[in-house]
């Protein structure tokens, strides 16, 4: 796999989105939340999901200039229908709007519907972090997991994310499906053709699973059993059933839904830090948190105990240092999205290649 | 076991609590608190630790007249000291105080620091969601789990909930703990001498156990490993890292450490569904979801697909008509703690004595 300085890829990114219909500053904001993705290693929410969402815009099924549109409003809540816009760019128009919500009632939260897949989650509440603010937030997503004790995929890997600003150079950074594994573990075995381990999935019928192709067909386990199937529920009855979103398996499928929008929910609740206590206290209790939890004693074989977000982090240090490594699929989709466009790939990529790391 | 009506039981905890020192009205708030959890079958969170905390009482380690103390307020935000008072007391407290907030701004959020163990988190949701706003709630409290990858105890079980009214006759009840199993459950199978599953503990090296004795020297397990680790940290930052409570280990044991405060940490984020949608059209979605969720195709041998909250609400309804059963040594704690307070258990529990169940 080759590697890419981010901001190449960030620029050629935001010249596809733009020619395919979004309004520069929106295609600035996908190309950014894409480009962060693969930076922190997340690539399964970077640009391979660009081609996606290009196809979707010229099918009609994404609207790259839709606008908010405020269904109701009080002086710390937003309902938002997003008018299936990008849901990337709809979900940072909605942060930013509360920010200063925030910021002046100490709290403020918002529930979006009529979105699309927005990406990484982690995204949002970094960039609250950023300003010194928590985020909470979740979405729902295409079906893929059953309620405990049924075998018909309902609810999506449901994700709850929080970000939480440290004094480390980091955030501390929560960001998880509710389901066990993510469907593209399962995805991988396939293809390398591997058994999966006993526990991740059920087959069509409801019966464990050891087959990575009956597993697709059928369901993934819930985290933790009854208590991922509650917690996937929390965050369906907060994303879409309190948003007037499409609710369980009634969202559409990105890839396999060719006809219909998807219709995806999203909450958010926001803090400002400040109304509970001085920022630098919190940052400093973050910090002495982080400190404690890492000198713990460790189990046998363990080297290091990390916090959530610092993986991603050192991650993110190394491919702003060394080029983000994009796999040959997506390379010749941008490449492909780039031809249609009439977007000079190399002129832009190509030269600027960084070569591949030993 | 015999069984109580819930009145009686309620009652008589009052007086109790009034007699240890607390205020004739937060001692109902307790009463109501305990007894709800009995009713719905959480004994481990009901009149059994009504002892402990008259106990904690005596020893001037809980000031149950202690007043709430705002640190910091704005229109949605409250960061609360609890004066060292009963936990449910300044939880419910807290709570009513935030209700209007929240009609108001849309949502309202407070922390609550110096705080003692306040039951079951779950009470405060629903008590929101017959007010028709959804609770989301966190506490931290004494360490039991290891961040993943240690073997100390650092984190409590540090419990997420959060209740969604409906039209079914309950709520939606979301309450659980980021641990896999109640360390209860370890406690139950050390006294009949069993074996506890392999993947439920560590022992204090961090080493899997099977050995219940072992695993009460050591850590419970995260809920699905690294992600419960995750989660455990958010409820940790938001209930005490952001109030200002003592921090993971620091919290102190309820019944071990009978020389100091806990100074345990709570967070509350309450939202009044009506300013996001009709409180009706909410409820129906709800019901929607509900209905599609129990008529999911089942697994071999599942006879019923339960939504949280439905098996606690049918507990509830049965002791309601059948009353409350009691274990032996919860029974003999009430009765000497009525004695020492000069409070007559037969003539109040006593005569009323519904008789065990078949």
């Amino acid at each position: 796999m080759d590697r890419y300085p981010p901001n190449i890829l960030k620029s050629l990114a935001a010249d596809i989105a733009s020619a395919a219909g979004a309004p520069r500053a929106d295609a600035a904001i996908l190309a950014d939340s894409l480009v962060a993705a693969d930076l922190a290693g997340t690539s399964t929410h970077g640009l391979s999901r660009l081609a996606i969402y290009v196809k979707r815009i010229r099918k009609g099924l994404i609207d790259p200039r839709a606008e908010l549109k405020i269904d109701r409003a009080r002086a710390a809540t937003l309902a938002v229908d997003a008018g299936n816009g990008l849901g990337q760019v709809q979900a940072v128009k909605v942060l930013d709007r509360l920010v200063p919500m925030a910021r002046q009632c100490g709290v403020a939260s918002a529930t979006i519907r009529n979105s699309q897949h927005f990406g990484a989650v982690g995204y949002y509440c970094n960039r609250a972090a950023d300003q010194n603010m928590i985020l909470i937030a979740t979405t729902n997503c295409e079906p893929a997991m059953s309620p405990e004790g049924g075998c018909e995929a309902f609810f999506g890997t449901n994700p709850i994310a929080a970000s939480f600003p440290t004094g480390k150079g980091f955030h501390v950074k929560i960001d998880l499906a509710t389901s066990l594994v993510a469907r593209g573990n399962i995805i991988a075995a396939q293809k390398k053709g591997e058994r999966i381990p006993q526990g991740w999935a059920l087959d069509p019928q409801g019966n464990p699973t050891t087959d990575a192709s009956q597993a697709l067909l059928g369901t993934v386990m819930t985290m933790a059993g009854h208590k991922g199937y509650a917690l996937a529920l929390m965050v369906e009855a907060l994303s879409s059933v309190l948003s007037g979103a499409a609710i369980g398996s009634s969202i559409g499928s990105m890839y396999k839904n060719l006809d219909r929008k998807q219709d995806v929910g999203h909450f958010f609740c926001l803090l400002d830090i400040d109304a509970f206590m001085d920022v630098a206290d919190f940052k400093r209790r973050m910090d002495e948190t982080i400190d404690r939890i890492k000198s713990c004693r460790k189990r046998p074989g363990v080297e290091e105990i990390l916090v959530p977000g610092e993986r991603s982090d050192r991650t993110m240090r190394k491919n702003v240092r060394e080029g983000i490594k994009l796999d040959a699929a997506t390379v010749t989709e941008m490449r492909q999205m780039a031809q249609e466009f009439r977007i000079d790939f190399d002129a832009i990529a190509g030269t600027r290649l960084v070569s591949p790391s030993a």
